[in-house]
């Protein structure tokens, strides 16, 4: 079954939308159903010469802006490329949806069109790039003010994608803190450390900020509230950091004539943490597949998002996770 | 006056702190006070040839561990370093104190010691390089568990330093959320924005992880469990960056050329972002000057701390702190 992808969100427009479905299709023989205008989607198809790869289209005729109020899109726009897309998942005609759209839409749309399994809060899960393997943080931003209840059903979650998406066999589970010892942290946290601890995951403990990218553990668990601070936190981080280190560079001529020489390590080093790689970030705790993708996402990050779907769909993740959060929990 | 230094804390040994003070004297003429054992202090003052320089001893016979309990410390050993320099403050021999020696128990003593404030949260700030100038993040550590007029707090404290040490005409703050608008945050941060609206800062409303590094506000407001992660993630993401890098350029024999040509451009920029060029983070809201050295500080962390600890002692910051302070809550 194919995976809907919501082919008019993101900062970009739908042509890198399209391009990143016809990629997953050519580079994985994953189907796509590209949801938005029939005329625009039909035309970019046509534009460049889809012909017989797998992809469908299924007219929408609104849009979902970057910076509506997503319950207000949710109320007013039913027809929505968002909302069509989940509507597929829901009557059995899609396995998974992919946005770059409005992210807040999509989590509400989510929400609300798929549901949530029984007593969970959904999470969203990312993947980011260490030292040695990529590890999972979660939550990044779908829950603002947690209960210790919750960083404990997000730890459950992300040992299950840990272990489906990442194949670990026993995914590492850290808790993000400000020290190590099970003392450090507010209140919040520190409840969160004595149900970890007498669970049957594999805790090891506190993780502090710099744990996260040395790549010792692989899963860290934060609120929504911190883990989207971090994840925006590296983002900006990483790209000041290039900045900040090209401007040394062209400031010398001799550094330029050596930077042009090691330019390929420069380029596999961008490849490596660059998020486009890493497919989108799933939100996990809804009954089905739901993949958020940064508005900035381009036809790579489309196209890997879109196997990450169709690859999760097939593991039956959402199974996994409703069985496991009902045996832990 | 002198600045008291914690001679024997941090991972180092008393070697470098006194090579610090040593520097702080000759390059900038501070008169330091070494707290710590006299007889090993005293032989590193010959060894390392400081005649004549503006340096002092005072004995304390016990040294608090980097991993011991704060209040442990605090009621068990009452001639430590860290209690006998806060001492000279409360005594009037000293202006100030730096220690780069368990963090904790340099705060608990400083509130002790000196006490607060009337009414008011200490709170750690720290400046960071960014893009463009460097920014003050406040609090990165002190208080865990944070009410919304304690983020006001930090906003005012925040304010003066930037002021006072930036030399910042009208500091722009921003408060740390997961999006711009008023809306985006938890129940704390919303309605800390709405007491910064209201007052006489220069507020710019909400700013998100990656805004932290473009440079284009100068204090950044959180609270402290938020801001302890943000910087030891922002340390330990910049490491493992120039590690990542590092292992990509050894990786080629024609991209290890080229980084031999910009290693000084490498160099340059390791200085701009290397936190030791910015002398340690002031707990600002006790009554008196302390400051916070990293444990891994060395001789050019400890010489900046003490000449910055100087110099906000001299700026009289804890009166304009108060009197901010005061006229604002």
């Amino acid at each position: 079954m194919p995976v809907a992808l919501d082919a008019m969100g993101g900062d970009y427009g739908p042509g890198v939308l399209v391009e990143g479905a016809i990629q997953a299709a050519r580079d994985f023989g994953v189907e796509t159903i590209l949801v938005g205008d029939e005329g625009t989607l039909k035309g970019l198809l046509e534009e460049k010469g889809a012909n017989g790869l797998p992809l469908d289209i299924v007219h929408a005729s609104q849009v979902v802006s970057m910076d509506e109020a997503p319950s207000e899109a949710l109320r007013r726009k039913k027809d929505s490329t968002i909302q069509v897309s989940f509507g597929l998942i829901r009557d059995g005609r899609a396995t998974a949806c992919v946005s770059a759209g409005n992210s807040g839409a999509t989590m509400a749309s989510a929400l609300f069109t798929l549901g949530r399994i029984k007593g969970v809060r959904p999470a969203i899960a990312t993947v980011m790039p260490t030292l040695k393997e990529p590890v999972v943080l979660i939550d990044v931003g779908a829950n603002v003010d947690c209960k210790p209840i919750h960083l404990y059903q997000f730890a459950i979650m992300g040992h299950v994608f840990s272990k489906i998406h990442l194949k670990k066999d026993s995914p590492s589970i850290g808790l993000l803190s400000i020290g190590e010892e099970d003392t450090k942290g507010n209140v919040q946290v520190k409840k969160a450390y004595d149900m970890l601890q007498a669970s049957e995951l594999n805790f090891v403990g506190n993780v502090e900020g710099r744990d996260i990218f040395k790549g010792d553990v692989d899963v860290v668990v934060c609120d929504g509230f911190v883990g989207n601070i971090c994840l925006k936190l590296s983002e900006g981080l990483a790209e000041s950091i290039l900045l900040m280190l090209k401007q040394e560079i062209e400031s010398s001529l001799v550094a330029s004539m050596g930077y042009k020489l090691a330019k390929n390590a420069f380029k596999r080093f961008k490849k490596k943490v660059d998020y486009a790689e890493y497919g989108g970030a799933p939100l996990l705790g809804v009954k089905g597949i739901a993949i958020i993708c940064h508005g900035r996402s381009k036809a790579k990050a489309i196209k890997n998002a879109i196997r990450v779907a169709d690859e999760l769909a097939r593991m039956d993740l959402h199974a996994h996770l409703e069985s496991s959060l009902k045996a832990m929990t």
